[in-house]
C-alpha cells in the first residue's frame, strides 16, 4: 500500500510522527510512505530513511481548535489537505493524521469522497476490553438518521473481519434497555432496520454496562453518543487507575506489595494504552483514513500505519460491495 | 417527613426493603414510614417494628420488564401505584421504590404530577467520583428539548445544595467538545439557554472524560445520553476492578501482596458501592420520589430513606421557587 502521513498534526509533531513512520517503513518493505510536511522541520530526520519513504511539502498544520471546514478552505497547502490531495490524485491509497480530527474528516470528505451508498462516514474506535470491541461512530456524524446506523453496522462488520480477524462479527445497537422498542426515535427505528437486514449478525440492543461483556464485537451508535461513551470510558479508567495507584503507594507496606504486583498492573495499563492501535479508522470514505490521538508517540504512529497496511486496500472495495449488497437486498425485500 | 415505601419492588423484596426501612425508622424517630405491600409477605417482619412504622396493603409489584403505563392502568393496587397514591392523598411527602423504574416515574407523573414550570422530570444520580458529581437526566426523559436541560440544571443545583451540601454548585453541559458551538442541535441550543441564565453557575461544556475532574458538581444531559453515560461508567468500573482482582490472585506472591493491599482496595470498592446513596431522586415532580437499584439490600434502602429525610420537604418547594424565578428572569430579559 501507499500511505501518506501528515507529519505536522499532533502534539508531538513532527519528530514522533516521522520516527514512527520510519520504523514502520523498515518493517513493511513492500509498502510506500509519503511524509507530508515542512522540509526544514522533517529534513534532518530523513537522513537515514529507507528507500520506500519519500517527502512532499506542506506549509503548516490546522490547529486543534480551528474550525475545520474554514481552515481547509483558507489553507489548501496545510499538511492534512496535502495528504488528502495525494490520495485524491491516486498517488496514495490511505492517509494518516494525528492533528485536528474534524479537519481530517473534512479533508477526507471534500477530497476523497464517500463510498457509494453511504450518506455519512463514521469513526471506528477500538475499545480495549478483554476482547476488543469496535465502537462506531465515535464522533464523525454527530446527528444520525436510522439508515446511517445500518450503514455503520455494515462498515463495522467488514472492518472487524479484516482488522480484528473476527469471522462473522456480532453487531449490537447501543441503547438504554435490552428489549426491542426501548430508546429514542433514532434507536427504535434503527433497531427495526438492523433487525430486518439479513446480511448482518445483529444481536440486538446493548446497554452501556454490557459493552465489555462480549455481547457484541461491533457496537453502533450516533456520533454524539459514541463520542460521549468513548470519553466517559477513558475518564472512568483514568480515575480508577489513579485510585489503585494511590492505594499502592499509601504506606511502606503497600509500596512493597505494590512492587510485587507492579508487572501485572503495568500489564493492565498496557492493555488500555491507546497507542496499541494508534488511531481510529474513518469508515465510509473512498480510502483508508486513520486519525491518530493528538498526543501520539512514535509507537502509536507505527502501530497505526502497520494497521492501515494490514487492513489493506481491499477494505474500501469490500465495504462498498457490502453496502451495495445490503441496498439490493432491501430493495428486493420491498418488492 | 412521612415516607411511603414500596416493599414489593426489586430483586430482594420484601425482606431487604423492610429491614432497611425498620433500621432507618429507629434512627429517624421524628419521621413516619408507611410500608406498602402484601400483609402475608411483610407481616412477620413487623413484629418488632418501631412505633413510627405503619403498613398499607398492595397486591403485587409491577415486573421489571412490564410496560410501565399499561401495567399501572391495569393494576391500580400494585405496590408502586399505592405508594404514589398515598403521596397524592397527602398522607405522605415522599415515596421510595426499588422496582421497575419506568413504573415509578409513570406513577409519580400520573398521581403526583410535575412541578409548575417543569415540562419533564429527570432522574438525578450521584456518580461516586472522588468528589461526587450529580448526573441528570439518567433516563426519565429520553428525548429532551433545550429548555428541559435548563430546567434540569436548576433542579440539579437546588438538589446538590440541599443533598450534597455544595453552596453554589457548578453546572456543566455534557457535550463532545469544550468550546461553545460544539455538539448536536440539542446541546448547541441548550448551551445558549444555560449561558444566558443568570441564576446558575454555568461552567460550560463538559466532555465525558472530564466528568470526574471536579470541573462541575452537576452535569446535565438528555435521558438517553445520561443513561448511557451512567451504564458505561458502571461497566468500565466493573471490568477494570475485575482486571485488578485477577492481578491480585494470579500467583502465590500476588496473593500475599494482595492481602496487604486488601483494606485499601476494599475502600475503593466501597467508594463505588451504589448502596452508599441507595437510589436516585426523580426531580421535577411534586414530592420526593426515590428510585432504588433493582438489587437493593437493606443498607441501600436505609441510606436512600435517610437521604429522603435529609433532603427534606423543602426540596420540592425550593425547586418550584427556583424554576419560577428562572422563568421570571427569562421573561424580563425578553422584554
Amino acid at each position: 500500500m501507499r500511505i501518506a502521513v501528515d507529519t505536522l498534526g499532533g502534539d508531538n509533531a513532527p519528530g514522533e510522527i516521522v520516527a514512527g513512520v520510519l520504523s514502520a517503513a523498515r518493517k513493511l518493505p513492500d509498502d510506500e510512505f509519503v511524509l507530508v510536511g515542512d522540509k526544514d522541520g522533517i529534513g534532518p530526520d530523513l537522513g537515514d530513511a529507507p528507500y520506500n519513504v519519500t517527502w512532499r511539502h506542506a506549509s503548516g498544520a490546522i490547529g486543534m481548535n480551528e474550525d475545520p471546514a474554514g481552515a481547509l478552505r483558507a489553507r489548501p497547502h496545510s499538511s492534512v489537505a496535502v495528504a488528502a490531495e495525494i490520495v485524491r490524485a491516486g498517488e496514495a491509497d490511505a492517509f494518516f493524521s494525528a492533528g485536528n480530527t474534524g479537519a481530517a474528516v473534512a479533508a477526507a470528505l471534500l477530497k476523497i469522497g464517500r463510498l457509494k451508498g453511504c450518506r455519512r462516514p463514521a469513526i471506528a474506535t477500538i475499545l480495549p476490553f478483554d476482547r476488543p470491541v469496535l465502537l462506531l461512530d465515535a464522533g464523525a456524524t454527530v446527528s444520525c438518521r436510522p439508515q446511517d446506523l445500518l450503514d455503520f453496522a455494515i462498515l463495522g462488520s467488514v472492518f472487524a473481519r479484516r482488522y480484528l480477524g473476527i469471522g462473522v462479527p456480532k453487531v449490537g445497537l447501543i441503547n438504554i434497555g435490552e428489549e426491542p422498542g426501548k430508546g429514542n426515535d433514532l434507536t427504535k427505528e434503527a433497531y427495526e432496520l438492523l433487525n430486518r437486514s439479513n446480511g448482518l449478525r445483529f444481536v440486538g440492543n446493548v446497554e452501556g454496562r454490557d459493552i465489555g461483556r462480549r455481547t457484541a464485537d461491533v457496537v453502533v451508535t450516533d456520533g454524539f453518543t459514541g463520542n460521549v461513551v468513548l470519553k466517559t470510558a477513558e475518564g472512568v479508567s483514568r480515575e480508577l487507575l489513579g485510585m489503585v495507584r494511590d492505594a499502592l503507594t499509601a504506606s511502606m507496606m503497600s509500596k512493597l506489595a505494590g512492587r510485587v504486583l507492579r508487572p501485572r498492573l503495568l500489564a493492565i495499563r498496557d492493555q488500555l494504552d491507546p497507542e496499541n492501535y494508534g488511531g481510529s479508522f474513518l469508515l465510509g470514505v473512498h480510502a483508508s483514513v486513520v486519525i491518530g490521538h493528538g498526543n501520539s508517540h512514535a509507537r502509536g504512529v507505527e502501530n497505526a500505519v502497520v494497521g492501515i497496511s494490514n487492513a489493506g486496500t481491499g477494505l474500501v472495495e469490500e465495504s462498498e460491495t457490502a453496502l451495495a449488497a445490503a441496498k439490493e437486498r432491501a430493495t428486493e425485500d420491498a418488492v
